[in-house]
C-alpha cells in the first residue's frame, strides 16, 4: 500500500486543528480536503496550521462527492443539516468518523440505517468522553460480555464545578461564574449544568450496551444547580463525594438509564476523579469492573480518539492481517542501563546518637550534588537514632556512590532503605 | 454467515474453563476441539463443564492440523514446546489467541515472525493485566499517538501483599504466608515477589510502545521482599503509597523499561489501586493521561480478554463492514421510568426547634417503610435545627410521597435537599 488513504475533514475548529497536527506527515493517511464555512476562515486556518490553501473548500460537496476520499471526518457540529451531509457521504461510499454526540443521540437511527444500506461504517469514539477509549472497549474488548452496569463522569464542566465547590467551599453560582471566566464553562452553561450533554452520551452508551435504540428524551436527567455547600459537606462527613454521573443498569428487562447528581462512596474509583477529568466504570459479567480515566475534552485528546478511529477503519481495508495487530518488530530496542537512569530517592539511615552526625551526612550529600527535599530525624530506641530523607533526581550510579559513602561513615550504622520515588 | 467459526483450545484450566462458559451458546463461534494432557483429565473436565467428551483430545495435532479450525487459543502455558506447537498452528493457517506472557516475552520474536510469514495474527490481550484492555487500547485507540510513558501495577500478588502490609501493619514475611494460605500467592512465590512476572509484561508492552524488540533480560528488575513496615509508614507520612510498578519511559533515544518498588504520590491514580487489582496509566502525546483499572487475573476476567480477541479476529474475516462497529439497532429499548427506579437517598430537612419533631419524622418514615441508615440532628442558627439522614433503597415514587408528607408536617420547615446515593 504505497498511496495514502485520503481523508476529507468537515470543520476545522479545536478538534479539527488537533487532528491536523496528529496526522501531519502520517505514513498511511492524508487530509486531502477541508471544508470550512467561507474563504476568510479558510485563509485564517491555512495560515495558523501552515497548510496549503488549495486543500480548503467552502463548498461541502467538494468533500462529500470527491471519489478519491475514503473517509469523511465530521467535526463541524450541528444536527439536521449535518445528518443530510453525512448520509450523502455514505451514499458516495465513504466511511465516517464523527465526534458529534448530539447528532448520534438524536439522529443516530437514520444515520446508522444509511450506513448499513451502503455497507459503510460510522465510528464515534470521540463523541463520548473525549480521549477515553470507551467505545472501542465496549465494542471490541468486552464484545463477549453482557454489560451489567456503567457509571460515568461524562461531563467535565460539572465535575470541575463540583470539585471546586468542595475544595474552595464556595457556592455553585460563584464557582460557575469563575469557571466561565476560565473557559471551563460556556457562556450559556445550560447544556452542561442541566445534564443534557451527559444524557446524549448516556443514550449513545446505552444503545451499545443494550443493542437497542435508546431515545435520549427518555433518559432521566437532573443537573447540579441545586447542589449546595451543605450537601457537599454532609457527603464528605459520611464518606462520599457528590458527582454528576451518567448511569446505565442493564440487569433487568427494562433498561435503567439516567443522569443525576449522586453520593459516590469513596471506595468507588470515580469518587477520586477530580477537576475536568472524565471517567467511566463498566462492569461486565465476565470482565468484572473496569475503570477508565482520562481527558473528556480538549483539542488533542479528542483528536487522538478521532485518529484512533481512522486507524481502525483503514486497518479493515487491508487484505493482509490487521496491521494494527502486527507485533513482528524486527529492530532491537536499545534499553537504558539502570546506571544511567535518573530517579528521586527515599533513603533511611540508622545512626549512632552522637554529635555531628547530621553535619557529616549533609557534607556527604553535598559532595555528590544530591539535593535534599526534606529530612526527618527521630529516635527509635533511646541510643539509636534514625533519619530519612528524599533527594532530587540523580543518576543511579551516583546514588550507589552516595550509599557507599554513607555506609563508610563512622557515625552511620546502616543505610536501612533506599526506594525510588516516582 | 450461518456456520460458526470453529475454535481449538489448548489447555482447559482456570482461564480455559472461563472461556468455555463465556462462549457457551455463542452465535458466532464454537469451541470445536479441546486438547488436554490425558484422557483422565478430559473426562473430569467434560463432566465439570457439561461438555461432550468427543470434543476432547490428548493428541495436540488433532487441534493443530484440523482444517475446520480457524483460531487456536493457547491457554496451556509453557515456552519451548508450546512455541513449536503454535508455529505449527500458524503454518496450518490458524490465527492464535494466547494469554502466555512468558512465551511472548521470551520467544515472541520467532512467533511473530512466523505469523508474518504465514500471514496470520497473534492476539494476546489476556497476557498483560488480565481483564484490562491495555493491548487494544495501545494498538487501536492510541494508534496515532506516540506513547510518552506507561506506569503499571501489573502483578496482583505483590500489590495485595503491599496493601495488606500497609493496612494491617504486618511485616512482609507474615503477610506473604497469609497470602499463600488464601491462594493470593503461590507456594513458590519468586516469580511474583521478585518482579519476574511484571518484567515479562513490561517487555511485551515496551515492544508495542517502541515498535522494537525488547529483551526481557535487559529490563531492570527489583522485587518487594526488602520493603519493611517502616518504609510503608514513612511513605504514608510523606503522602505516598509504595507500589511495585512496571515503568516504561519512551521520551529519549534509549528506552527506559524497569520493574521496582516505588513511592507513588497520592495524586497519581495508581496510588489508590488496592488489593489484587491491576492498573495501567499511559500517557500519549495527543491523548494525554489515560488510566485503566481492573482485574489482573481470575478465570472470567482473563477469559473475557481472550474472548474479546476472538471477536476482533472474526470481525476481520467478514467482507462486510466490521461487525463489531455496527450500531444500527432496530429494536427500541424500553427504558425504566424514573418512578419505578429504586435508589438510596440522602435527605436533609430544617425543623422548628420544638418537642416531638424527631418522633414525627420517625413515624412518617415508618409509614412509608423507609429504613433509616443513620440520622444526624444539629443546630445551625439557634432556633433552627437541621437533620440529615440516608434511607435504604426505595422506589422514587415512594420517595416523592415521603417528601410530600415531610413538607406537610408542622414541625418541619423545609426539605432542603434530596440526593440519590450510589
Amino acid at each position: 500500500m504505497s498511496s495514502k488513504i485520503k481523508i476529507g475533514l468537515l470543520g476545522c475548529g479545536t478538534v479539527g486543528s488537533g487532528l491536523v497536527k496528529i496526522l501531519n506527515n502520517h505514513k498511511q493517511v492524508e487530509i486531502a480536503k477541508i471544508f470550512v464555512r467561507n474563504e476568510k476562515r479558510a485563509k485564517q486556518i491555512a495560515k495558523d496550521l501552515a497548510l496549503d490553501l488549495a486543500i480548503f473548500t467552502w463548498n461541502i460537496d467538494d468533500v462529500l462527492t470527491d471519489s478519491s476520499i475514503s473517509i469523511v471526518v465530521e467535526l463541524m457540529g450541528g444536527v439536521d443539516q449535518t445528518k443530510k451531509h453525512l448520509i450523502k457521504a455514505l451514499e458516495n461510499g465513504k466511511d465516517i468518523v464523527t465526534a458529534n454526540k448530539d447528532l448520534l443521540a438524536l439522529e443516530g437511527d437514520d444515520l446508522f440505517a444509511a450506513a448499513e444500506k451502503y455497507k459503510r461504517t460510522i465510528m464515534y469514539e470521540a463523541a463520548v468522553a473525549g480521549g477515553i477509549p470507551i467505545i472501542t472497549t465496549l465494542k471490541q474488548s468486552l464484545a463477549a460480555n453482557k454489560i451489567i452496569c456503567l457509571q460515568g463522569i461524562l461531563n467535565g464542566t460539572t465535575n470541575y464545578i463540583l470539585d471546586v465547590m468542595k475544595k474552595e467551599g464556595k457556592p455553585f453560582a460563584e464557582v460557575l461564574m469563575a469557571a466561565q471566566e476560565l473557559g471551563f464553562a460556556e457562556a450559556d452553561p445550560t447544556n452542561d449544568i442541566d445534564g443534557h450533554d451527559a444524557a446524549y452520551k448516556v443514550a449513545i452508551l446505552a444503545s451499545i450496551i443494550s443493542g437497542k435504540r435508546v431515545d435520549v428524551n427518555k433518559v432521566y436527567r437532573e443537573g447540579i444547580s441545586k447542589i449546595t455547600k451543605m450537601d457537599i459537606n454532609s457527603a464528605q462527613k459520611r464518606g462520599y463525594e457528590i458527582k454528576l454521573l451518567g448511569m446505565i443498569f442493564n440487569n433487568e428487562d427494562k433498561l435503567d438509564a439516567r443522569v443525576h447528581p449522586v453520593f459516590v462512596p469513596l471506595d468507588n474509583p470515580l469518587a477520586s476523579v477530580g477537576m475536568e477529568n472524565n471517567a467511566i466504570l463498566v462492569k461486565g459479567d465476565a470482565s468484572d469492573t473496569i475503570t477508565l480515566i482520562g481527558k473528556g475534552a480538549g483539542s488533542l485528546p479528542t483528536a487522538s480518539s478521532v485518529a484512533g478511529d481512522i486507524m481502525i477503519l483503514i486497518s479493515k481495508e487491508s487484505s493482509e492481517p490487521n496491521p494494527l495487530q502486527i507485533s513482528n518488530f524486527t529492530e532491537a530496542a536499545e534499553l537504558k542501563n539502570i546506571d544511567e537512569v535518573e530517579n528521586s530517592f527515599y533513603i533511611r539511615i540508622s545512626m549512632h546518637d552522637k554529635l555531628g552526625v547530621l553535619r557529616d551526612l549533609g557534607e556527604a550529600l553535598f559532595r555528590h550534588n544530591a539535593n535534599v527535599k526534606f529530612i526527618d530525624q527521630y529516635d527509635v530506641h533511646g541510643s539509636e537514632a534514625h533519619a530519612d530523607f528524599i533527594i532530587d533526581p540523580i543518576q543511579e550510579k551516583e546514588l550507589r556512590a552516595i550509599v557507599k559513602d554513607l555506609e563508610a561513615m563512622d557515625s552511620i550504622k546502616a543505610v536501612e532503605s533506599v526506594i525510588r520515588v516516582l
